[in-house]
């Protein structure tokens, strides 16, 4: 059975809502950030990185969010999560994933993980102060370019969907007003109706 | 045919690499960056992220490092640059590429691309002093973890490869003695013995 370590109000929401609406049978691992438990030296024995999420599967563990949600769709066909067998649409939805990853979170990230990339702490400072800045600039882009409505690839629920979730719950904390992401928060709103993301978030 | 922008001393080269061992028909377009042709009209009418690189197929574009390596790979069977119908095969490539994107080129980025993520010079300072240290660990994860060998994935060359070939090009310049990491110094000595990346980088 996969098993997938996440911890509240974190990217691994993406992960969770992505299995639910797979049906996949899981088991779902709970870590503590408040008490570290993501580095103890049982869970670097799972994952090296000391981050969520991580899938862990018969043949081994999978981390990164863009490679669970498409190991996930793929293992689970039935659900439709992925256009597998059509390059082009499989490369969108890609790219809307790697944005997630490599911009938006990382965007957000700045607010409260600046240790990451500075020890100074005016500059910790610095980097929040922007970050309404950045994940507004993010969401602009969401809003008008990347989010084709009614889901993020259209007319297909994708595994783009549970991920711009994840990283759209985020923007009130990052001093966001949804409200001028109209097609964002109405996003938003269909995926908290599905059975999916109740189950989730009521881990 | 294909055409894919890119700039000198970009990440674009993982994907231009990735283009030649595919042996695709496509056509590598030049920006400048110095004079911020990323930022013209034209260039943003085709990647409104402004950014490289950016591919150019005949039913649209696809911006983001690990969604156009694998569009490649997909798209060109047999050069055998992805296991596309091994979920969890794939799923470690798609790891590895993920972090590449979200991480190790996010640290690399905190040392000129500083400004995306505050506007005060002393942080952009303090970003930059720590970049040998953040790229070091990177690099640490790659060298004991992830870095199979000879390639990243084992015994067969993925897209993967060029990935990291132009990110481990980046490590003296961020301050980082690439002898430290001889498994990746190795790697990137015999990517630089191939065909691909020569014609790469003669472009």
């Amino acid at each position: 059975m996969l098993k997938l370590y996440y911890a509240k109000a974190s990217v691994a929401i993406a992960s969770l809502v992505a299995l639910e609406e797979a049906g996949a049978d899981y088991e779902a691992i709970e870590l503590d950030f408040a008490n570290r438990q993501q580095r103890t030296p049982e869970y670097l024995g799972v994952n090296p990185k000391g981050r969520v999420p991580a899938l862990v599967t018969d043949r081994g563990i999978i981390t990164e969010t863009p490679a669970i949600l498409v190991y996930v769709a793929q293992t689970h066909p039935d659900a439709g999560l992925a256009p597998m067998d059509d390059a082009y649409a499989f490369a969108q939805m890609q790219s809307f994933n790697g944005y997630m990853c490599s911009t938006v979170h990382v965007a957000h990230a700045h607010k409260m993980r600046g240790r990451r990339w500075a020890d100074d702490e005016a500059a910790l400072e610095a980097m929040k102060k922007k970050v309404p800045e950045t994940m507004a600039e993010c969401f602009s882009l969401i809003e008008t370019e990347l989010l084709r409505g009614p889901w993020v690839m259209g007319e297909q629920f994708t595994i783009c969907d549970p991920y711009l979730f994840a990283v759209s719950s985020w923007l009130e904390a990052d001093g966001v007003d949804p409200a001028g992401f109209p097609a964002v928060l109405d996003h938003r709103n269909r995926m908290r109706e599905r059975a999916s993301v109740q189950r989730a978030l009521s881990l």
